[in-house]
């Protein structure tokens, strides 16, 4: 079993220059708001699209004055959009905790969303590259259109894998790609490399969320820290729902499940059936295509620690438990 | 009676161009989104921000290619924040109208309002100019901050004018100061320029907001299309209610109006006693001297068409009735 954190020792003192730039955001003016913040800062999970920035940082000139407020500047972006969505989903929990929204109301969760926002786009400036905060601008559009796309395609069975992938290139894989093509733009890499570690981003990403969604299935709920298949009981069909509905093309118990809007039974039999299915390696077997593909994207990059860590991530990511 | 439209005459043109942009905006990939959008543009308003980024852009070399996407950005920066703030307020209506949150909901609004900021964003990369990036940030920062201590300061009796002049800074002001300055900026105008033009903004935009709050007590419910006193009854104290206290150390009508949150029928006798009261005249002072301000920071530039309407903005804030 791989260990995240001797993944990342590479750069393992840059994280903990990147945390405390965070604690800097969270030390506001009002002592209510410094608390608002630091409890999402509490649910940032385990940095590591802050590391890709890093890492994709030291693969050419490694110019830490730039990555350390990029790398920030990716973190923040990342709690501010779970600050949003927790509150568009109405989320109580969050990695088990009560989320901002549920503590504070949706008021200030839009609030203080807004306000990680605003800073994360003075980090993103900070490095004083162009390139780089066009890119921040874009994918933050990408994740509100992902997010978007969420919110309309709610409680709807018919969608295809097609339909999945698109959504989830914009709500997570776009963050992905932002962390290492900005860590690369930032190391005055070649095109060719700045594509590599953008192929990689994207790939890392799109593992990463099924990955994810597949967890939401066949994870406890004490050690989720929400319902079992919590994604169908809100409506959100991901990957292993969508190979079911491939093969009951009447959309079966998730379709009258999601007609009552998860009033009945239905959703929870389709949820037991789900776990004990073939989708489950099914879906396993489509992230570990797409960590092959991010692990082919940088095969042509010199040797370096940071490659490898880069390649370890690309197994890190299918064998992580939560 | 100053009209709006003949005194942004030298940029009309223009003014046009950036509507047609706000468009492009409005037409994404979901239909239903399009319809969101175009109803927060719809909401827009007279456009006196984006006007105030075209005339300070022709005060030295006019970059028309740099000035309609920065006006652009400008104005849905601001139609971000009123979609916000319409859901942190739980707003029914503005101008009239019904808003984004009531139509479509808190999680709409929120969406709609993140990908309206990330559009802000991109249109304010494109140019390309780093120094109007960076101040774009940062206004969205002091909006947020504004916004947030709106939110804390509701049902607050006793506040000073220091307090309201500095919410309203970050409120309105901020906007109307990153009008002004990207536009000085991106007409590569001399430092000094840059300053007087940002003076004036900020002025003006205090001028603005000052009499935005006159207006919320002296307008009729017909033509503002919410109820006279609106703010006061939210809980929101503006300058004619800070003179007030002012008056009545004990916060007199307006503390036990506050502490009952609003149930009994002090806040309306309030209102009633404020309207009649010398109070809204000694708020139009205030206004009055922070246009001649504005008026005043201006006063060296050379004199041209762009500098003419800039003058007529500072009689016209003081005179519009809506």
């Amino acid at each position: 079993m791989l260990k995240l954190e001797s993944i990342l020792s590479p750069v393992e003192g840059e994280i903990a220059l990147v945390t405390e730039r965070l604690r800097e955001v969270a030390d506001a003016d009002f002592p209510q708001f410094t608390q608002i913040i630091e409890q999402a800062i509490g649910h940032s999970g385990k940095g590591v699209r802050p590391a890709l920035t890093l890492l994709s940082g030291q693969v050419n000139q490694y110019h830490r004055e730039c990555l350390i407020p990029m790398s920030a500047a990716v973190e923040l972006l990342h709690l501010a959009s779970l600050v949003h969505d927790d509150a568009i989903d109405k989320s109580p929990l969050r990695r088990g905790l009560p989320t901002l929204y549920s503590v504070w109301g949706d008021s200030a969760a839009t609030i203080a969303g807004d306000y990680l926002f605003a800073r994360s786009a003075e980090l993103a400036a900070e490095p004083g590259n162009l390139r780089v905060v066009r890119l921040f601008a874009r994918t933050l559009m990408l994740l509100a259109k992902g997010e978007l796309e969420e919110d309309l395609t709610v409680y709807e069975w018919n969608q295809s894998r097609q339909d999945y992938f698109r959504r989830i290139d914009g709500k997570t894989a776009a963050l992905f790609t932002m962390a290492t093509e900005s860590g690369a733009i930032l190391s005055e890499s070649t095109e060719s490399t700045v594509e590599s570690l953008r192929e990689y981003g994207r790939n890392l990403g799109l593992a990463f969320q099924v990955v994810d969604d597949l967890l939401d299935f066949t994870g406890e709920e004490v050690t989720m820290g929400k319902p079992v298949g919590n994604d169908l009981l809100q409506g959100v069909l991901t990957l292993p729902a969508i190979l079911y509905v491939e093969q009951h093309p009447d959309g079966g118990l998730i379709k009258r499940g999601f007609d009552t809007r998860g009033d009945g039974a239905e959703l929870g039999q389709a949820i037991a059936e789900i776990r004990e299915s073939a989708f489950i390696e099914k879906s396993l077997a489509i992230a570990r295509e797409l960590a092959d593909k991010a692990q082919q994207a940088i095969r042509s990059l010199p040797d370096t620690e940071a490659k490898r860590a880069l390649t370890e991530l690309t197994l890190y990511v299918l064998e992580r438990n939560r």
